[in-house]
């Protein structure tokens, strides 16, 4: 490149320090130090490097850009404010209510993906859009992310290094501003860069140490990005946090606070010309838009179960999974060691391209799979047990910043696992899965509607998570059975109005105790309705409501869940009926304590969520 | 060591793979080939290496050893059975549901400090004891872990090795088994053991490389690692899964399942000599048991704040920390390069010897507290941003089935926080800390409440959570006042029993909403009282029905809070009230949707949770 481009680039880099400055100062709070150790990073890549649209900044042909360490972001905000797409007014709306350039990036922004501002996280994205950019679109975009020095503590980050380097992501650029200072004292490394180096060699990637205030030499290392093949590539920068900034520049405590406005006039003063018309590369031409077509995605045959045939649903989700990837290319089953466990092998085993080994690091599966996600390209689902989805509870958190498209299936769900033991017995998923804003959360019990459960989930947009069983219990609905989004089943219902009876709420494991229970009421005289809610979240009050409301008289309801009591299924339907004039007593069993080994009947007897126990609460409070 | 304890070393090796096995058949499930890959490993470290006492295996001055691939403890339930502390009886009982011989390792059982089982959280666990053992008892027990090589996927490990290496952990050796294969199929790098070596060598490790079948060479590369000063050492031992096991041995698809009972006869013609009569070296004197006295445990100066002072609930929570670090050495403060954010760093500043800086890596920073709070060495104290202990949400789990002794101080909870957006902004922390069995979760709203939760968790044995908040509210205590875990407060009451009236329960910020919103219903002739519940979990169910009753006819309750529904502060009361044969209405005021970056005020406006929409709530239902 020309020394005037490189010159350019240089005086950008200043105007975009200026601006994250100015924005800073509007906003009398955010990152400026942050993000001036960054400015030349982002001025070299978003004008010397990258190939984008700034009419149409997320379009399939763009590289990918994830600003992994986000409370940078009004570098980022100023390269896109140098670049035309935003003007200065809008830039100076930094973290105002009625604004979309918040305190952190959010996809509000059409030129985010992925939201950042927990740390870590940005890695894991980009190796998932670069996993799809080499082997699902098989297109010529690259992928490129910025991270903190102070973020590389987070293990996340060399679990995406590992992923990407095991699947020879030769399009992905991670590059690390070591500004060597951290939030609250230096960052472990300090300046000691060519640790960096060797961390990321020794997980595979192909390292390179370059000055992060040195545009030619950040234009040199990308170019020799662009020649390694089969690895990715890391750029190490050196670079002082507060760059530029007079009294502040490799300051400790600066962490965060906006600036004296008047450090501008010296860093105006570097600025050698005027702001050029920026002849930004097209984007690639060798990817394709498409229509994810939601709401009309089929599995290729429909449920085949016989009633009473003994089928467990984690083995129905990979049947399903199996036959929406006969019908949908897009779909893409990630897995993180478990696959013969869950079952998402029967994906590999039918549709090795559309399966994804991620290997025992269930924090990456889920942000690769948020990332392969992006601009539509797949529609990701993720299968471990259900308990190993809490290492990913802030991956998830985030996802739901992101307003990602993602499935997630949790397997072995609570004590019904039986000998592995309480590490391996999701008792707090639900929880997990209800927190999320906007969530859908399916909790099949048999076999059939557990695969419709898999193929409303890859309908809805947003994030959804199918909660599935390890034991083999017997189909209860027909294969041509309806099901939506938020309906419950009324299964059993002997309820006269007479004011003596119960209704029974049971999801899995414990949907089969409540129909024993309720067959034994019945034999004592005592009325019942059984209730399979089949989606947990959104709840069907309505069913409820009217189920109870049959009882007459002291309308009461019996909740039963293998899981523990908070945001499990008895408060979700104590909350539920809660605000209702109908004033109906609700009465939980649940997990009550850490469980142990054994045999699955034995211990749903010993934690007290038993047939056995729901008669006996049922008759006390009847 | 002489040849013949070389071959006695074997021999137990050799033993001890066939108790695995014959424990495993009996139990029809468990993992006999994760088990026989670590035979010789965990034979020396117990016969040749370890210091400890049989008759008192968690004694102070032994060595410590952690299981990290936690799959394979009958290997460590072979090893305390050739020791003599469990019979063959008892090993025999594995899995069985009234034996503490688990699936998984507990601290159920006298030899087990923590439990594993979900993976990578091993090294984490040890550096903690590392660091307790080099920093705080300054004693000179030693620290063993062994780690699995499908487990080194996960960040957590990583996480803990720049820990170890960054506070020169040379009391700790990480050991390795790298047998190659995984559940569902071969380990991302295989036997490449050198990329292992490098990996640790890159995270600040001394790396030795030994085939982990040969008792003399994992003789030699302990006491190498002995010789190592101000590095912790990873010994990476080449295996084999399966090893020893005809048509097993290094085959795939073994993973999790018993094998043939008559493999024992081959292992059995390999072991040369009788069973001697182990002469293990005694524990290490230079530390002492030490009584906590939990109950005790006072801050050095009460609480001195006016009421109406502003005083952020986090800066109580670094003024309580200090004065309890004043008086009992056993305090010890984790925090995650957020000290000046969560006022951490006023230990740091008072009392440098009990302050740990973790740097950016939640989940190392849990399961080391964890480890450090082992055989009672210390009370440790983590704390970071709340949104962020969704990191470590895993590592808490597995903390409760650790029975761990650990608090966890969560800040800047809810969207009060402001303009740096959702990313930063706890709205799940409730609902996660809630759903830990046997845990308690403390919301104290005002400087004086704060303080006393933090004296109230330094003396409750297990883990506890403080929510904390950012912004700087009135201080509604007097210094004298009395807190209990589980007893909440009615500060305002104007409740007559005449029916037209309602309870508003709100913690933190909501709870000053609450305020408000009491007086402008008061002026509009609608009775109410305030509730401040202080503790979250035990729920206090009597004062909380008691107040509601107060009402006369039609008892309703209004919760607000700054959490999303799920597992919250709603859905807690609704589920505590709901059994109940007052049939009390609950109504819940909670953030609906994804936050933004705003105002603190503005957002609490735009969120539905500020007095004016809980005086419409109130209007709208009493």
């Amino acid at each position: 490149m020309a020394t005037d481009q490189i010159s350019q680039i240089g005086d950008a880099a200043n105007r975009m320090r200026i601006s994250a400055i100015d924005m800073t100062c509007a906003s009398k709070s955010g990152h400026p130090t942050s993000s001036a150790s960054a400015a030349e990073i982002v001025a070299t890549l978003f004008f010397g490097e990258m190939r984008y649209s700034v009419e149409h900044p997320r379009h399939v042909g763009a590289d990918r850009f994830i600003l992994s360490k986000g409370h940078a972001c009004p570098i980022l905000y100023a390269a896109w404010e140098e670049a035309g797409l935003l003007t200065r007014e809008q830039t100076l709306t930094l973290r105002k209510i009625d604004s979309d350039i918040e305190g952190h990036p959010t996809p509000r922004l059409n030129f985010i993906d992925v939201a950042t501002g927990s740390l870590g996280q940005g890695l894991g994205y980009a190796a998932g859009m670069a996993y799809v950019g080499k082997y699902v679109d098989k297109a010529s975009y690259r992928v490129y992310t910025l991270l903190g020095d102070g973020e590389s503590s987070e293990g996340a980050v060399w679990e995406a290094a590992a992923f990407s380097a095991h699947y020879k992501l030769d399009n992905l650029v991670a590059i690390v501003d070591v500004n060597r200072l951290g939030q609250s004292e230096a960052a472990p490394l300090g300046h000691n860069i060519e640790m960096f180096a060797d961390r990321f060699r020794a997980f595979g990637f192909h390292s390179i140490v370059v000055d992060g205030h040195d545009v030619a030499a950040l234009l040199k290392a990308f170019a020799e990005a662009k020649t390694i093949k089969n690895k990715p590539t890391a750029i190490l920068c050196k670079t002082f946090k507060g760059k530029g900034i007079k009294d502040v520049e490799d300051q400790d405590n600066w962490h965060g606070k906006p600036v004296a406005a008047e450090a501008v006039k010296e860093i105006q003063a570097r600025i050698k010309g005027d702001k050029p018309k920026w002849n930004i590369p097209s984007v690639v031409t060798d990817v394709k838009e498409h229509d994810l077509k939601l709401g009309s995605i089929k599995m290729s045959s429909p449920p085949s179960y016989k009633l009473g045939d003994k089928i467990a649903t984690r083995q129905a989700y990979g049947t399903a999974l199996t036959k929406l990837a006969d019908t949908c290319k897009q779909i893409l089953a990630f897995d993180a060691d478990t696959k013969n466990s869950t079952f998402s092998i029967e994906v590999l085993k039918k549709h090795p391209e559309q399966f994804v080994e991620c290997f025992i690091a269930e924090q990456n599966m889920v942000s690769a799979a948020i990332g392969a996600g992006c601009r539509d390209r797949t529609i990701p689902f993720c299968s471990t047990f259900a308990a190993f989805f809490t290492r990913a509870a802030d991956q998830i958190r985030m996802g739901a910043i992101s307003f990602a498209n993602v499935k997630l299936c949790g397997s072995h769900a609570g004590i019904s696992i039986g000998e592995d033991g309480p590490s391996q017995m999701a008792l707090e998923d639900l929880a997990l899965f209800r927190t999320v804003p906007n969530s859908v959360v399916f909790y099949p019990s048999d076999g059939t509607s557990a695969e419709r459960a898999v193929e409303l989930a890859a309908n809805i947009r947003g994030i959804v998570f199918i909660r599935t069983g390890r034991p083999a219990l017997p189909v209860l609905y027909e294969p041509n059975e309806h099901f939506e989004v938020g309906k419950a089943k009324v299964l059993k219902n002997t309820l006269d109005g007479k004011g003596k009876g119960v209704v029974l709420i049971g999801s899995g494991v414990t949907l089969y105790e409540a129909l024993k229970a309720h067959d034994e009421l019945n034999s004592a005289g005592i009325k019942s309705a059984v209730i399979d809610l089949f989606t947990i979240k959104p709840i069907d009050t309505n069913t409820i409501l009217e189920t109870a409301r049959a009882i007459g008289e002291n309308p009461q309801i019996i909740t039963i869940e293998d899981h523990y009591q908070a945001g499990g299924i008895g408060e979700a339907v104590a909350s539920a009926v809660s605000s209702s004039n109908d004033k109906i007593r609700v009465h939980s069993i649940f997990v009550k304590d850490v469980p142990r080994s054994g045999p699955p009947d034995a211990l749903l007897d010993m934690f007290g969520i038993s047939a056995k126990h729901i008669v006996a609460k049922a008759k006390s409070t009847v």
